[in-house]
């Protein structure tokens, strides 16, 4: 089994590591720029490349893991064989790859940082391929990493990247926000890191409806009014505190 | 050291839980109804009543831990001869306690349900009294408790409170918001746990900014207009994506 590796970010990387850990060999990786492709795959120095038609056509397997916008350009570049081709994109269709004759989707559900390790065990794989055959293969290697396989269409896809935007993205914002206030008034942002623990943890188990506690949930208006006079310097942030309160009230 | 807990809520029972377990006796515990106090403390029966007028006037601390509205009330029916009177409420100021001698606040934060163990241990107690010994003697408990001891005056415990609001209440609606939208579309929220989890251990090693990922981050407009598209039956949800996004490209 050849797997060659679009893209050196951090979806590549982490699959790389991965599906090398589960016992695959990298047939070829390939970055942009050649500083990182030295930085994050040393061990790999053999099979890199950044020069796209250094690609070799007789892969089994194409991982396409750069910018959304990159994976068109990159896939019309690609001349390959028999294998198939993929990317990693939660929020672009399928179709992008039509231009070869096995094609299909290997997206991750994670947010991937280069430093932090990830447990692909733990990882849901959302599958999706424009053949029976496709499905079944992908399937096979994405049994190698992880138990949580999904198949998904593109509309389906589309609808958990954006629900994994809202979960990941927006609330890490809120993060950020409250780290802002925190940090403008002298106070540590490390004493509210065991409740966005907890707060995660106990979504786990629980539905997030049960989970929801907090004034607007209590129609406590003394405490929101109190809460909106503290944002009073922060008046974007007052602003999305009234709406979420809102939200939460409906 | 006889210690009174006034309330059988989520925060009254765990705390409860936590100072037997660190090796105090609890002396008294009330609760309005009889019910919860059989259901919650039944290894606490003889020292329980639904009777404010029975808490005996000589514990050394009294820990109220009843909803912010009736703090006062509770805590104006308390006849104290000597202990300390303290509130475990993130948003209200401590002179609600000023007609006992010796008042202060013990403050855990943290979000409790009744279902779930909790570890003090890793839980910030925020701290604070109306003179140096009452100051002094809530830390010496609270150390039983926690590592994690923050002395925080009432405008400092505020800004704590709004904030933890906004990393607890905020991010939970936001797993709400993605649980409704999936449910609407016959797909599991389980694909989106890891993810939430991950999400809340990037920010116990790195800053919130730094962990920031994502369409608005990266100024996607494309990917933006389209997740806008997949929300239109979802008036409320677009906005707050709308802004929520803004806010991250500012």
């Amino acid at each position: 089994m050849k797997i060659t590796i679009i893209g050196a970010g951090n979806v590549g990387y982490q699959l790389t590591k991965g599906l090398t850990l589960a016992g695959y060999k990298i047939y070829q990786v390939f970055s942009r720029t050649e500083e990182r492709l030295k930085d994050v795959f040393p061990a790999l120095t053999k099979q890199a490349t950044t020069n796209l038609q250094a690609i070799k056509s007789d892969a089994d397997l194409y991982i396409i893991a750069v910018h959304d916008d990159a994976i068109q350009s990159v896939a019309e570049e690609l001349v390959v064989h028999h294998g198939i081709v993929t990317h990693t994109s939660g929020a672009t269709g399928k179709a992008i790859l039509k231009a070869h004759k096995n094609y299909g989707i290997f997206y991750p559900l994670q947010t991937f940082t280069r430093s932090k390790p990830v447990d692909f065990a733990q990882i849901p794989l959302c599958i999706d391929g424009n053949n029976k055959q496709v499905i079944q293969k992908l399937t096979n290697i994405a049994k190698q990493l992880s138990q949580k396989i999904y198949y998904l269409d593109d509309a389906q896809r589309e609808l958990i990247h954006v629900t994994a935007v809202i979960v990941n993205n927006f609330t890490n914002h809120l993060f950020d926000i409250a780290y802002t206030i925190l940090q403008d008034n002298q106070l540590d942002f490390s004493i509210l890191q065991p409740l966005i623990l907890e707060t995660a943890q106990k979504v786990q188990t629980k539905l997030p409806s049960q989970a929801q506690t907090g004034p607007a949930k209590r129609k406590d208006k003394k405490t929101l009014d109190k809460h909106l006079r503290l944002l009073e310097n922060y008046p974007n942030y007052q602003l999305l505190y009234k709406l979420l309160s809102k939200s939460i009230m409906e």
